[in-house]
């Protein structure tokens, strides 16, 4: 059988990675597709890059590749919206098959994206696009399709998790850690993407699409970063048996469908508390497998490598076969949640913690608990510290039941007017990972 | 587009639990590959059972289904080896496409069976056959193709590991688990394969195969089961920072493949060491994406249809897309290491565990270090109990390094000569998770 010709646009990290696994592991990819998998052109925008290229030509010009008629798959690596946008929709338009690791881009413009594949009768694919090494839209699309999705919560940016750990393991401050992970390279000179929760919004529209047939709704994701997390709450978690993990979560409620990124307390007997560092993990709950669990190296060069040879193998195994892709990049050919909302952060339900720092004197506990019952919460822990020595407040901690957010931030508002509180109320969310 | 015709054989416990989710997810289904999916016959060989079959035909004669031609795939849930074989291979040969959730039929005809259905151009799917919920047989041969496999290690028997975990948890002996276990319907009334690690081993052959591109060497696996550990082995382990797990471990080494299915120490801070009760857990080490972690149900009816309709489901984008199925089902065109040795145990290289019953005088943990040493193994741990009131001998428990089983072997055998021993040594071994 002839080789599958690979167009590859863009060199850096993630490009190299590719062209050194295709590479080193030739002879058994071609046994595992049944025909050799070639590299017929690199593109690159910027200068021609250090990378031993060997014999395949190389060209600034990315559009020239998506043109070739010598290429079957284009393999986009460049990242951002644009031109990632327009060449993946000339690539098509050519007839080839496309594969990204793009998250902005599929989050952003997948709909286009996967309407004009589908038009065009060519694979449009993205493993590589969440979660890097782990095969999750694989399990999602395939291997859990015959599931109704109840929910999934992700540990879906590396450098989140791997500066919520050193806070963890260190008592350190997030500033202090950030620094330190910039330097190690696992946080951006500009971190904003991965702090503030934004490459993680990205992932998690991308899954929850998967999960529930919808389309990709970027916009609706409640988001919520770590930069507010202090030491002092990471520890009091730990004290009430709970660790903070920066979660994307997609839940489908009664009402609709819930998108969040945000930290939230997870229970430190659960899996999910146990995944450390620059790991991702991805848990699934469905109506006929129960819960499932997902964990690898959510980036680097050569686990995306790993996700985005495994698209090119898909592609040349349908190829073989003289078949054209019939499904949905989604996995679905219909959007069965398209009507279902997306809900607004106050239509969430889900336990909560609430730091609140009041007067050491008699009575604030039963005016904060008189607020909270007045809404319906009920108090599931407590810690009342001691008070430090000159210092007139004391910090107060609680957990609530699962409630409304609605009700908490009424009654969050509420207890900041005490004149026995001082300051803002801390809110961070929990999640007990097995509910229905 | 027309129905996919489903002929569902077997009605034990898988199989209700498929027609179940099939119709509960009716819709949703059929939104998922584009088409309906229709059981149009249903074959068991016992008395009809009390399942609600509705208007769907039924029959006691389970080879009318693979002649019946109004069936497109042929669903084996019967179990045991025959006749699902037979029923297997002449469904293949009426050009169906087979699902099928059977291990022991695929770990011990998996290879003339694949070879039967492509020689017939028919999809012969087994998700369902190892790890029950957890899409793992799609993760190896698609989702991880890119890998040179270096090693997997898997949790794969739901029964040992509830057993281990109770006997942990509480303290408790492995017979008294076993028969709460069997009241629980953890274990089956003959518990052997399960405890054994005959199961665990069917499912082991299956991922090695699929890993490493080579046949099915059921023949080939070491097996050790469950029913030796001792509770006070199980508290040693924990003092020194492990816990035990009842694994499966497919690994390449210089010299070939290692295949052993039997309990090991793993470290308590590993995931896997978190993998409770009946959960399954597969840990596999890629040399692109690195080590992922999959994790889930491994049994039960719903678990178990989840991995069964995922198959229908592949199969009918498959046919809707006009190809055929030109994968082997394990994923290799050729099995590339299908020359490379399955290794006997003695040439396995992993730590070790040894508990001594040892006199409790001068000089003896000096001969047992002169043992071990002169066969180029070190101690890495030792735990030296105080004498019990009463009793000669005190245990003595070790961890040697990563060194070859032959070596080890013939070392217990010196220890167990010397005169100040007392009986048996216990031997375990210790696996780290984290080798290359």
């Amino acid at each position: 059988m002839l080789p599958l010709r690979i167009g590859l646009c863009g060199l850096g990290t993630v490009g190299r990675g590719t062209l050194e696994v295709l590479r080193r592991n030739a002879g058994m990819l071609a046994q595992r597709c049944g025909r050799e998998l070639e590299v017929v052109q690199i593109g690159a925008r910027s200068a021609r890059p250090e990378a031993d290229l060997g014999a395949i030509p190389f060209t600034h010009d990315i559009f020239a590749i998506a043109a070739n008629p010598a290429v079957d798959v284009l393999v986009e690596l460049i990242g951002g919206v644009e031109p990632a946008r327009e060449l993946v929709l000339t690539a098509i338009a050519n007839g080839k098959q496309v594969v990204t690791a793009n998250k902005a881009l599929i989050a952003g413009c997948g709909d286009e994206l996967f309407a004009a594949a589908r038009a065009r009768g060519v694979t449009l694919a993205y493993e590589a696009a969440v979660a890097g090494g782990i095969p999750i839209i694989k399990a999602l699309r395939e291997g859990l399709a015959a599931n109704r999705i109840r929910w999934l919560a992700g540990i879906i940016n590396g450098t989140s998790n791997f500066i919520l750990s050193e806070m963890r393991d260190k008592g350190r401050e997030f500033a202090d850690v950030l620094v330190e992970a910039q330097l190690l390279g696992y946080a951006e000179a500009d971190p904003t993407l991965d702090v503030e929760g934004i490459d993680a919004a990205h992932k998690l529209v991308i899954l929850a699409a998967l999960a529930f047939g919808m389309p990709l709704r970027l916009d609706a994701v409640h988001i919520e970063g770590i930069t507010r997390i202090q030491p002092e709450d990471v520890r009091y978690a730990g004290d009430l048996g709970y660790r903070i993990k920066h979660l994307g979560i997609a839940r489908r409620n009664d009402r609709g469908i819930e998108l969040r990124v945000h930290p939230a307390l997870v229970p430190e007997r659960s899996l999910v508390a146990q995944v450390h560092g620059a790991l991702n993990a991805v848990m699934v709950r469905g109506d006929a497998v129960g819960g499932t669990l997902y964990c690898g190296p959510g980036a680097g060069a050569e686990p995306t490598a790993s996700a985005v040879i495994a698209d090119i193998l898909d592609i040349a195994r349908r190829l073989n076969g003289g078949g054209r892709d019939a499904m949905h990049p989604l996995g679905f050919d219909l959007a069965e949640d398209g009507a279902l909302p997306v809900l607004a952060i106050d239509d969430a339900e889900t336990a909560h913690y609430l730091r609140v720092s009041a007067l050491d004197r008699p009575g604030v506990l039963s005016q904060l608990a008189q607020i909270l019952s007045a809404r319906g919460i009920s108090i599931e822990a407590i810690i009342q510290k001691e008070p430090v020595p000159g210092q007139d407040h004391v910090p107060l901690i609680l957990l609530t039941n699962r409630t409304r957010e609605r009700e908490v931030r009424a009654a969050i508002a509420a207890i900041e007017q005490l004149e026995s509180v001082a300051g803002p109320v801390v809110h961070l969310r929990k999640e007990a990972l097995d509910e229905v």
